[in-house]
């Protein structure tokens, strides 16, 4: 079905999803507060809102991606929410969404929050995912306008948790990169080819080691630390010889020392049997 | 063609590296400390050796995976290594590889030094892996003996490197659990379940994610740090977010403060417009 879809923000990101929504045949009303970079998407068939109150008055779905969400209030004050669905695609905290929510729902609009989870070249492709937040009413109601831009995955009634599931996902690729990181020091510390190892050692490692993620998530979940795999002892010593190895090559293990010290702390408070997920309490 | 071989040390490991050196049909002569844990080989084919020595003598490959290094040395100390081949496939430090080598070499034998990319259950499945260096000659000879237990990889004849690759990618595995626990306590602070965040979001971000590891792992290799993805500047603000959204659900960063700090020292430097490849200048 063809929706009359608004987008305000046409940074990289939101001319992308602007894109996708007019390749799939929306009629969409495009506005930036630098006018210019809605003319490609003019000549591809979108309509110009010379004011973002005119935008959002062509539209019932209004998406916006903005810098931050400052500038989405500075955009929606003037203009008529009442009646309208807000998807907020710009990227901030949770109590922001939480607050925004609020805001949007004094003006009479349902609210959405969204996290994008890719780039804008992967705008449109199927490795691309967008978290919703609030209210479920709406993302039932525009699930598949939403479709072309990326997956859509509705993660509940509270606005702020897309924004905290889209943090979450960040801070696990942080660890991931430091780990890296890390690895990719010592490796080149003995002067093995790095590209050699991490394409075909350390990727397909990280990904098998991946899928005892889920194991640990239920250990969480359930409290329950107990392993038959790997304690803590065993990693303790690990960790021992991985400093000392790191030090003998002469390179700094300053990225994984806070690991190093919470799994000794877990070890002295007389819980060296538990297993790595026990390491959660300590955070 | 079927060979004879000696497994010295037959814990955990060492019983399951035995147990597929004889489902492959190899002539296998098995030793341990505590003399009971042979008993379950012997049912199953293998000559027991009823000292280290006696052991050693019966096979032209010795096998040992023991506890550490130092034990290593205590059991082959009175044997007739000569002419063997000793391959040792006990973790510990590149240093202590280089060591031995020398330590077998003034006895005679040719080294190799393994690192064992699984746990005991892993052996004789597909996706286990063992790194060897040292003597390529020796590998050359026993490739196809060593296949039964795990995927073999010669990575290189300075002893140590094995270690070193063994110890580089337990680094990269604890950077990805470090992340993996913080992202797990920002999302059991906000009570979405678990485990499905982990194993519907976080499990396949972290595969998608990975795969640009051998991008950076380039570019490292070549020094130059430029990009078009996503630059220091926007991770710094990122980071920034995240450690507020931390404080704001009332969780600890610790494990990702090393990696906030290095992101903040290098944009202090100048070099916002980098990559995250160009933290590795600071480690
Ligand atoms: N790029 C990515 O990889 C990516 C990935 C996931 C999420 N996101 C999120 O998507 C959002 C947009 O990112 P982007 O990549 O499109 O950034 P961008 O290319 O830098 O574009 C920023 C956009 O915000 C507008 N803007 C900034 N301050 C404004 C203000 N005070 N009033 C009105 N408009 C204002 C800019 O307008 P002008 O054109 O007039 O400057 C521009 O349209 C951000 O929240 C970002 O975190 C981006
Ligand atoms: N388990 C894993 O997941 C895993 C993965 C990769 C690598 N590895 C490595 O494999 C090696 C063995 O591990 P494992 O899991 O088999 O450990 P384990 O089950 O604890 O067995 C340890 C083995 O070492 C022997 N040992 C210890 N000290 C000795 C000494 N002074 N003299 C003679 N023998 C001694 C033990 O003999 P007794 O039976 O007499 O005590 C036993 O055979 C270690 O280097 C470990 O790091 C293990």
């Amino acid at each position: 079905m063809s929706e009359n879809i608004s987008v305000l923000g046409l940074g990289l990101m939101g001319a992308a999803l602007a894109d996708s929504l007019l390749a799939a045949g929306h009629r969409v009303t495009v506005w930036n507060r630098t006018a210019d970079k809605a003319a490609p998407l003019v000549a591809k068939g979108a309509t110009r809102g010379v004011t973002p109150a005119e935008a959002v008055e062509a539209a019932s779905l209004v998406i916006v991606c903005v810098l931050d969400y400052p500038a989405t209030k500075d955009i929606l004050r003037d203009a008529s929410l009442d009646g309208r669905v807000v998807a907020n695609l710009t990227t901030g905290r949770p109590a922001e969404a939480r607050e925004m929510a609020s805001w949007v729902a004094e003006r009479g609009a349902e609210y959405l929050d969204g996290g994008i989870m890719a780039v804008p070249q992967m705008i449109a492709t199927p490795g691309a995912l967008i978290l919703y937040s609030g209210s479920e009413q709406a993302y039932d109601r525009y699930e598949q306008a939403f479709a072309p831009m990326a997956r859509p995955r509705y993660v509940g009634a509270e606005p702020g948790m897309a924004a905290l599931l889209d943090l979450a996902m960040l801070t696990g690729m942080y660890g991931q990169i430091a780990g890296f990181l890390e690895a990719a020091a010592l490796v080149t510390s003995a002067k093995y080819p790095l590209k050699d190892f991490t394409a075909e050692l350390l990727v397909p490692w990280l990904n098998a080691m991946a899928a005892q993620q889920p194991v640990w998530a239920e250990k969480i979940e359930s409290g329950d630390h107990r392993t038959e795999v790997s304690n803590l002892e065993v990693n303790r010593a690990g960790m021992e010889n991985l400093a000392r190895a790191f030090a003998e090559q002469g390179v700094g293990l300053d990225l994984l020392l806070p690991m190093k010290t919470i799994i000794d702390r877990r070890v002295a408070r007389g819980l060296a049997h538990e297993g790595l997920s026990g390491l959660i309490e300590e955070l």
